[in-house]
This record gives C-alpha cells, structure tokens and sequence, in this order.
C-alpha cells in the first residue's frame, strides 16, 4: 500500500501537531482524514490545504468514546484504504498528588491512553483486512518517567506507551508498523509560549520544537522499509538539555 | 514511627502475597489491616494471626471505589498510626489486541492503576500529617514491558509504576517512602500451578517464587534508613530467564 | 554544511553495512572516504562507487590506534569538510565467563568501545572548528542487554553507547549531531548466514536485516533538521520477536 | 553456605565504602579480606576490626593486574571458603570530550571494569567450585546515563553493568547470586566535601549518603534467599533529587 489512493486518519488533529501531520501528508498526496472535538476548528486547515491542492475530509470526534472512533476510522476507509492512523490526543497537567483528583485522573487517562487503546483496536481491524498499516502514537517523555506532579499525565503516558508496545509485538509480524514517538521538549504552541512568558521565560523562547518538524519526524517513520522498522524514537532540538 | 503501636495496611490482602505479607508484619508486632473483595475469606488469615500471638483487623474492601479505599485507610490510622500501606492489587488478563474489549480495558486499570493511585494520594494524605511513613506498590513485569497480548495488563501496569514514581519524587523529601516492588516470576498459586499443569507443564513447577520470599523482600524496604531507600527492586528466583 | 562539497568518512568501512552505507552517501553525492582493516578489500567497493560516478578514497585504517584515526580523518577532512562520521566497527564474541580471556575482553573493547571513543574525539575536535557536523555510531542490542556469554561484547557495546550519550549532551548544543543507531536483528552476512546453517536453521533465513535498510536508516538520521534531532533510535524486521 | 566459616573478599576497601562494609561483615562473624592500592592504608581498620572481636587479613591489591587479583581472591578462600566478593573500585572523573584523553580513557576503564571483570571471573571460578557464592559489584549512576562530561566514567561503569548482567544471567542458575548495586547520591566523603565546599556549597551538606547505608545495603543483599534474587538496585538518600 503506501501510494496515493491512501488515506492517513488524525485523530486528535489540534491547531499545531496535528495540523502539521495534516499538512504535511495532504502535500505528500494522501487524503487526509482529521478528527478533533469541536470539528469547526478544522474548517482553516481544510481551507488551506484544499486551496494548496490537497484532499482533506474534516469533522468533530470525541476520541474518548469508542463508537465515535470506530466511525470516524471506517469513515476514513470507506473514503480510501487506511494506510496510516496517527493518535495525537494530549492532556498534560500538573497537580501536587493530594491536589490530583479522582476525576483528573480518570479523564486525563480517558483522553491520553484510552482513547489511544481503541484507535489504535479499531484502526488494526481495519489494516488486518488490508494486510499492512500503520499506526503511530504521540508520546512525551511523561512516558517514561514519572516527574514530580504529574501521577495522572505519566500514568496515561506510560499506559499509552505499553499499549504501543504490546500491540507492536503482535501486529508487526502481521505487516503493521506500530510506533511511537516521543517528543522530548516544549512544542512551538501559543499556549506554551504563554506558559514560559509567566513564568518570567523570554518573548522567544529558543528549545521550542516546531510542530513542522514533528510532521517530518512522523513521515520519516512512514517512509520505512518493513524490513526495519522503528518501534520508539525520541526527538529533541539540539539546545534542549537532556 | 515504624515502632510496633503503628499499623500497616494491606489493600489487596489475596490469598497468596497478601497473607503473606500480613503474616510476616503481624509476625514482627504490627497491626495488620487487611483489605480484599470478598473479606469473609479472610477468616482463615485472622483466625491464623491471632492464635500466634498477632493482631489483625480484617474487612471487604472493594479498591475501585475511593470512598471505600479513603474509609478503611481512616480506620487503619484510627486503630493505630499508619506507618505502611501496600497496594497488592493484581488483574493479569491476555487477550489479542481484538479481543480486548473497551470494559476489560477499562477494569484492569480500576483495579490495577486507579486503585493503586487512590491508595496510595489516601495514605500521603495520612502519613503527611504524622510527617512520615511507607506506601509499596506491587508491580510486575508487565510494567516494564508490553508483552504480546498484554495491552490491557501492561497499560495498567506501566500506569501503576508511573504513579508510584511520581509519588516518590515528590514525597520522598517529605520523609515518605514510595517504592515499587516488581515481582518478576510466577508466584507459586494454585492458580498459576493449574495454568502450568494445563500448558502441559509439570505438576510440581521449578522456579516459583514463594509468597513468603515477596513479604520478606518487604520487609527488608520497609528496614530500610532514609538514607539509603530504593524506589525500585526487582526480584526473581535464581533458576529463572529473564 | 550538509551540501555536496562535503566528505563523509567511515570508520570500518565493512562488506555488509559499512559497504552499503558508501554507496547510499557517494550515490547522494557525497565523497565517501572508507577505512577498515585490509583496505586493498575495499578495491571492489572503490570500482564499483567509480563505475557509478560517485567518488571514494579508501586506505587501510587500524581503528584502535588513535593516531591513525586522527589521521584519517584528517584525510577525509582535507579532501572536502567532514560532515559526517560514521563509526561501525564490530566485534561480536559469546563466550562463558570462564573462558572470556583477559586478551578478548581488552581486545572486544578496544575494537567496539575505545575505537568509537577515539572517532568520536577526533571527529568532534575537526567539526567543531566547521560549527556544526554528525557523528553516528552503530550499536547493537548488546548496548542495552548484558546476555548470557556476552560480557566482553556487551561491555564494549555498552561502553560504545555511553560514549555516544556523553558526546550528544555535550556537542548537541555546539550543533554536532551524536547519534546511536541500534540494530536489533542479524545483519543479512555470509556469516551470519553460515551460522544459522551450523545451527540447523534454513538456508533462507528470514528475519535478517539487508544492509541497505541499515544505510537508509543512516540516511534519515542524517536529513534530520536539528530542531528534532534523534539520539538513540533502535531498528529491527517487521518479523522480527523481541 | 554463608554460615560464619566462611570469607568475604573485598576488592577496592577504600577509607568510606570499603571500610564500611569490612566493618559491617566482620561485626555479623565473616572473615573480611580486604584490599586496596597502598595496603597499609588498611592499618588503622585491621586494629579497628581486631578491636572489636572481628577477623580480617589486609593486603595491597592492584586490581588491574589479573594475576593479582587470582591471587588475592585464591588467598581469601584458602582462609576460609569464599562466600561473597565485593567489587568496589572507583575512577570518577569529569573532562570535555576533546581534554578526554586516549590515557585516561584507557586507565577509568582498566580500573572501573577490566579490574571488575577480572574480579568477577576469578571469584565465579572458586565459587562454582562450591556450588554457590555472590558476587557484588558498586554500580554509580553513570552506569546508566552518559552525562556530559563523563565520557570516560560512563562508558566505564556502562562496562561493568554489562559484566554483571551477563555473568548474572549464566550464574544465577548455577547458584550464585550475581548483583549491580547503585549508588545515586554523593558518598559522604571528605573529598566529596570538599569538591562541595570548593563549588560554594555548604560546610555541612545535605544528601549525602553515609557509608554505613551502603554496607547495610549490600548486607541485606546478601541475606535474600535465593528464591527472591534481586540483580539490580538503587540506592538515594530521601532527599535527593533524581
């Protein structure tokens, strides 16, 4: 598969990585298909990328609940045979642990590993059908380690990276290329800068990721032959401290 | 604290690791306060304590509920000052990614993660107050590593380890030791000896752990001066692979 | 930098991956400029590079004296600006502990580990007069994995990535990209397959990465933009168990 | 074994940790044998020992001499069966990749793991002779993470981790109890004082960890059955931050 009569299925596509992802596979000649809560937010993007030239098919998704998600996927398919399925639904925050509700928990988990088990369920039903796929996740490194403050985003990171992991191991010898992708630094977002401007950071911070850059990590990985795949890779500007 | 007018509470006090564990602290003077579904079947494990001398308040406990987890924690400190908790709360389950519905997904981290969370905010919140104290985590394997068929198990597990190392970041500067107990063996129950019987294996299984040796490795954590804590310790009986 | 004008040296300029990765640079454009034991073995790769219209300089280069690494990449440096270091020097050994003499210990390690520490060094100390530069190693699983009879080459490979993760957090900052590629699988050689032979395996073996992966693999660290660099990425076969 | 007939070899018993744990197995009935560069340094805790009711043999040991430490460790079980070796042999030092000498990268290594596993070797070849023994090795965080700056340190005791996992995996199952102990603090020693001191820390600072933590440590190693091995641990003051 891989060719262009292919379509690639975002969900989670938010105003920066996931509108790179879009925009980066619209220009590369996949039919992009972008889900995200309050679906209107898409209609920019799709303006843009359909006046570039690109194909775009846009609505609202609330990725926590499974039936939309199943929908929106053979919705995607129906359109054109799923080739790529990118999960990029965040929920960071950061609570001490007596501030950290049960209800916090339970949503941010919903949102970021959840959500992320059932697109990543549906999405394999699908490519088995077609016999190849793939399917990568957004990761952070709240994946990996449990920092102080933040009991609810690292326990929906680290669950989202062992759901990865364990579907890697079963689908890959069935020809799809599960991953994930680990983004080691602030993204170049308005509310980040916003966050670091508080916290008395300068007007332009440098170490910010570019959303664009996030695109080419993910078509790198789309780009790789069968016969060797990544499962983790981290990225990281070359100014942030590690 | 850590003197013998403190209790320890056991939240997951299973036929196996628990009742070990409650034999062993009982053993050494403590009180124990034993939680599970089903606490009629803890009879057997009180009537056992007391007739050697220890004491043991034992109750239902259902840990997917906070409420219940928030209430039976209070009764503990109640009876005499917290100065343990344990988290011993298992759910293995395997199944193919496709298989795995949204509701086994969703149970296994209640009682494996969110559980795990809701206990161990509930005993800080306590142990803050007496300015010291102990909450240990029962992991395993899984929580490092998604295995083939373990999406549901693993995402608990990881999100287990998450929260216990983020608790510990945080609490440990507070004199309360958060540490993670990863058992990295079968743990010799009737029911881990009949799935071996019925894979074909043999009737009197080499490389077991014995419950009592994971209550001991407790035990040698809960000795430990704050000088010199683990937060993570592996342990695995020497015949084993790994 | 990363312009045609550039040189890209290769330390252990192999018959498998380092052949492969000669051809994909000097077939991008670059002047590739190989080393290895027994250089008149690299006349064929220099012939076939030619034959092809891309451009090679190949010479004999002992990796585990430094100053004839210092030498050659002076070379390589001379002929056009270096942009690119490549350190792919082997050593697989499995022996019993017992039987791992202090000579193959010393050796294993100064071929896999003080080698790639020496290039690392002196390529370092030649880009960071150009302002910028990359400086990729080839690792294997036993970075990560001390095996049963692996001790001497899980060492080395050990020492190899420590090495690597030390040179990234300090020269990423100054613009040199250190980066560790992990390759997960037997590599698809004669003698590997000779291996898998003697061991009753099929004389097809599947599983076994073609170098070609392996260069293109490099060829992607190496488009990487340096606001999402990589510093460990890990690449095995779809059929790959790990 | 490990009843009180038998020996503990101590390889690297320097003035803070190795002092610490000679005192610590000869005050539990072992026969300590230590040794260290210098060995007439060990004067004053031979008298100590002695003092106090304990045995202990001290000699000069250069453990980067494989036939040194044959003998050392051959003395040692000619006293008494041996029935732990401690390897505990340090090199920090801290240099930018270009001042990283080929002459001290050489020299941490021969120190930090040539010497640890020459040691290794050696001991595991008397104890298969017995049938069990174990077999300790101080592993520091630059075991696990090449911080800038420590090229030549971590890809020394990357090294050594290695060795241990490696012969841990082929020992275990012949009875010997192979382990890798962290040590993530700065040691409570007067030369760590004063590297404090000198950088305008504090004349008595917090966070450091007191040698007798470590020795106690290592003892509760060597009192776990060998049902519940641990291979690796990490130990950190409660107020570190990690």
């Amino acid at each position: 598969m891989a060719h262009l009569d292919n379509s690639v299925a975002i969900v989670g596509a938010g105003d920066y990585i996931g509108t790179a992802i879009a925009k980066k596979f619209a220009s590369e000649g996949y039919l992009v298909v972008a889900g995200r809560r309050n679906g209107d937010k898409l209609e920019p993007l799709v303006a843009e990328i359909e006046a570039a030239g690109g194909r775009i098919s846009a609505r609202s998704l609330d990725a926590r609940e499974p039936e939309d998600v199943t929908a929106f996927l053979a919705e995607a398919d129906a359109l054109a045979p799923l080739a790529l399925t990118i999960f990029n639904v965040g929920a960071n925050v950061n609570f001490p642990i007596l501030e950290t509700t049960d209800r916090v928990f339970r949503k941010v988990w919903e949102m970021a590993c959840f959500a992320g088990f059932v697109t990543g369920r549906e999405s394999a039903r699908l490519m088995l059908e077609h016999g190849e796929g793939k399917i990568f996740f957004t990761g952070a490194t709240a994946g990996r380690r449990g920092g102080n403050g933040y009991a609810a985003f690292a326990a929906a990171k680290f669950g989202l990276r062992a759901v990865a992991e364990s579907m890697a191991r079963e689908l890959w010898p069935r020809h799809i290329h599960v991953a994930h992708l680990i983004i080691d630094a602030g993204v170049d977002t308005e509310w980040v800068r916003e966050r670091i401007r508080q916290a008395g950071g300068p007007d332009n911070p440098p170490g910010l990721m570019p959303p664009e850059a996030i695109a080419d990590a993910y078509w790198q990985l789309f780009q790789q032959p069968e016969t060797a795949w990544t499962f983790e890779q981290e990225i990281r500007p070359y100014g942030e401290t590690w």
